[in-house]
Parts: structure tokens; C-alpha cells; sequence
């Protein structure tokens, strides 16, 4: 499952029997998302310092959770001090493939594409979303948010030559796989799916899906048990 | 954590032994929703019979973690023939809390709640968006997709009175945390927020947070380690 030329970054993040392979599961790259969030703005409000017990309860885990996913970086932490926060947050980034950038096309220019455009996150965090994309001739040659709209045609040209490695969906459910399937078949390496349904991509295409209804339940499981939860859900 | 009200209904869905309290864990609920979805499209296309392995492959989990999370339901399947769809799907939406109606509020009117608005899931599955919230007088009165703009006074005024339980936040994240109080304050259950930052709420107020730039980290993780998943990541 390791591509080849990451091997050596591999060995560098693993402790001897710390962790097997993969360096983290996928619970555990939920929290590092969240830990990262929690670094960034203690490092904002110019703490330097971290230990397990402080991110811990700031996201309702264990000490020994978050020793746990952090031994998974390497010997970040020192007993008794914690972890330098700059140190930590470069490790995250680079855990979770995010110490580089990645240039990502927005797919399908509904009010939702709109929304995402104005999100500074993922800008932040490395995803750069550099063109928008969408098959109503109307929309093509538009400029939204200052970036152009062009044809699937003329996205699947520019995710051919490298250009672009990730994609973003938010075409409507019945539309959803063929665009998929076009991205795919240009060699998209990962698809961020909003479309309400399950998508079938070949390996090694990866996908995560946002599904909001689902969202929406599972803030309803909650209320019905009166439950508290900030965790991720993964497996 | 269970509340008093709703101790008859976890003993029907308790087998003795086979669940600890709360009867589902965070990760099996997420599960649950996404079983939902695919019984949903195999009633639509006729089948009345479906087993853990059918369930297993569409989701990419192993036959095992589908009966041991449908096990919680009861004793609902049968050795060697499987499941009943339509009992499943009861028995999921009783165990999600979404065999009810939930009364909803959208609070911050920009393109996601936009988006969501046009977005049919939520409707599907119980949830009732009723009312829209702003706390620009210039939004307030508005009518946007044939629903009223109220001010977050007005809302508060309906959620106190019990008729609106749940609230999906898309203001900007600066305002959430004060604009989640006022809510709180006034006996809101639970909170869907799209705000990228991390909400403070006491119990028993649930929430969940949707936020979009964890997900896109999370494909950069898969990405990078080719890694395929079609698990939602919810916190």
C-alpha cells in the first residue's frame, strides 16, 4: 500500500515496533487532524509547550490516546515537559501528507462550490483549488471568485500533465460517478465527494465522502443517548 | 448518559451481553448510516434480502463488523439467509433517532445554507428545516428557498418553547461561538456546526462538527499513502 517513492519518509516517521504499517490508522490521522488545529492556535496565542494531558482534554481524549498517535511521528515528546508545538505541528503535516501543497479542481459551480470557494481552510492547510470545472456550457469561460470555469475536457488535459492531483465533487448525486469516473480515467489521485452517494473508484484513487445527511444523524444518535462527542468517526 | 425517557426503548434494542452501554459506539453509528444508505438503494431496486457480506463489500468492512454493529439491533438476521431490508432499515433508524421528525433551524444565510437547503438528504431522512436565522436586519424577513429569515431573538423564542430541537450552524467562525450560546441558552438539543472551529458546548447539548478542511487532510493522508476508504470522518 506504500507507494515507492515514500519509503524512505516512511522509516523516518516509524518507531521501532511502535507502529505497524500503516504508521497510523485511520482514527488516528482523525486526531492528528485535530491535534493540528488545536497546535495551530495554541502557537497563535504564543504557547510554546504542549503536553498529552492539554490536547487530550481540549478534544475529550485520554493522555494515553494522544501519546499513543503522537508516538506514531517519532520521539517528539520529552516525560514531564510535552512536546515543542512547532516541532509537532511540522511532524502532523508531514504525517498527514500536508507539509506541500496540492492543487485541486473544484467540480460542479452550485451554491455549494461557492461556499467551499469562500472556506480560507483549505487554503491554509496546502489545498490549493486552482480552476472549477462544469459541463453547462453556460458556466464555462465564467470567472467565479476569480477563478476560471473550464469544460471536464479541458480539467481532464491539465490532471493528465500533473497539474492536478486532487478534486473536489460537488455535482448532483446522479451526475456524480460519471464525472468520477472521467477524473479517474485522467488520473485524479483522490476525490473529495459531497454528492449524496457511495462512488466506486479503482484503486489507487482515494476518496472520502462528506455525506451531510449523515452528518445529520448521527448529531441526532447523539441527542437521542444525550451523548457529547468531538471525536472523529473512522476505522 | 441515557435518558430517562428513553430506557425502555435501549432495552429493546439491547441483547444481553452482546452490547455495552451506550449500545452503539460512536464508530458503529457512523456505520449504521452508511448501512441505511445502501439498504435504502436495494429496496429501491427490489431486493428484500440482504446479507452481512453484501452490506461488507459495499462498504469495504469485513462481513464480521457488519453483523457484530447490526447485533446491537437485536436478533434481526437469519444464519444463511440474512436480513429482511425493511426490518433493518427500521431498526437503524430507531437505534439513529431518525424514525421521528426533528424540527430544525438553519442559523447564518450565505451559499452553504444555501446549498443545504437545496440539499434533499436532510428531508429524506426526518430532518425538517423550518426556519432560517440571521443576525443581519438586512437578511430578516427574507423568504430564501420559501423559507423565513427570523432573527436569532425569534428563534431563540422557538426553541424554547420546544418546537425547533436542533440547530445546523454556517456562520462565519468568528460569530459561532457566541451565536452556539444564545442557542444553548435557550435549550437547543443539538448543534451541526460548519464553523472551522472547535465549539464549546456543556452537556447535554450534542454536537457535531463538519469541518471541511479535516476531510480534505484526511484524502491528502489516503493520497499520499494510497490508501482507499469510503467512511465518512465526522467528529
Amino acid at each position: 500500500m506504500v507507494p515507492k517513492g515514500e519509503e524512505s519518509n516512511r522509516s523516518e516517521m516509524e518507531r521501532p515496533g511502535a507502529c505497524a504499517e500503516p504508521p497510523l490508522s485511520r482514527a488516528s490521522a482523525g486526531r492528528l487532524s485535530l491535534y493540528l488545529r488545536c497546535l495551530e492556535s495554541l502557537q497563535t496565542e504564543g504557547d510554546q509547550k504542549v503536553s498529552s494531558g492539554q490536547l487530550g482534554e481540549a478534544l475529550g481524549v485520554s493522555d494515553a490516546q494522544v501519546r499513543k498517535d503522537l508516538a506514531c511521528l517519532g520521539n517528539l515528546g520529552q516525560p514531564g515537559i510535552g512536546y515543542h508545538a512547532r516541532d509537532l505541528i511540522a511532524a502532523i503535516r508531514k504525517a498527514l501528507g500536508i507539509n506541500r501543497k496540492w492543487n485541486t479542481v473544484l467540480v460542479g459551480v452550485g451554491n455549494l462550490a461557492r461556499a467551499l470557494l469562500k472556506y480560507s481552510g483549505f487554503q491554509q492547510q496546502g489545498f490549493h483549488i486552482l480552476a472549477l470545472c462544469d459541463n453547462d456550457p453556460a458556466k464555462v469561460g465564467l470567472r467565479i471568485e476569480n477563478l476560471p470555469v473550464y469544460s471536464l475536457e479541458k480539467i481532464a488535459d491539465r490532471i493528465r500533465s500533473g497539474e492536478i492531483e486532487l478534486g473536489i465533487l460537488t455535482v448532483p448525486a446522479e451526475a456524480a460517478q460519471a464525472v468520477a469516473d472521467q477524473l479517474v480515467a485522467a488520473g485524479i489521485r483522490g476525490i473529495l465527494n459531497f454528492a449524496p452517494i457511495v462512488l466506486k473508484l479503482p484503486p489507487p484513487v482515494s476518496l472520502v465522502t462528506v455525506d451531510l445527511a449523515i452528518q445529520l444523524e448521527q448529531l441526532a444518535f447523539l441527542v437521542q443517548w444525550s451523548a457529547h462527542d468531538r471525536l472523529p468517526i473512522t476505522r
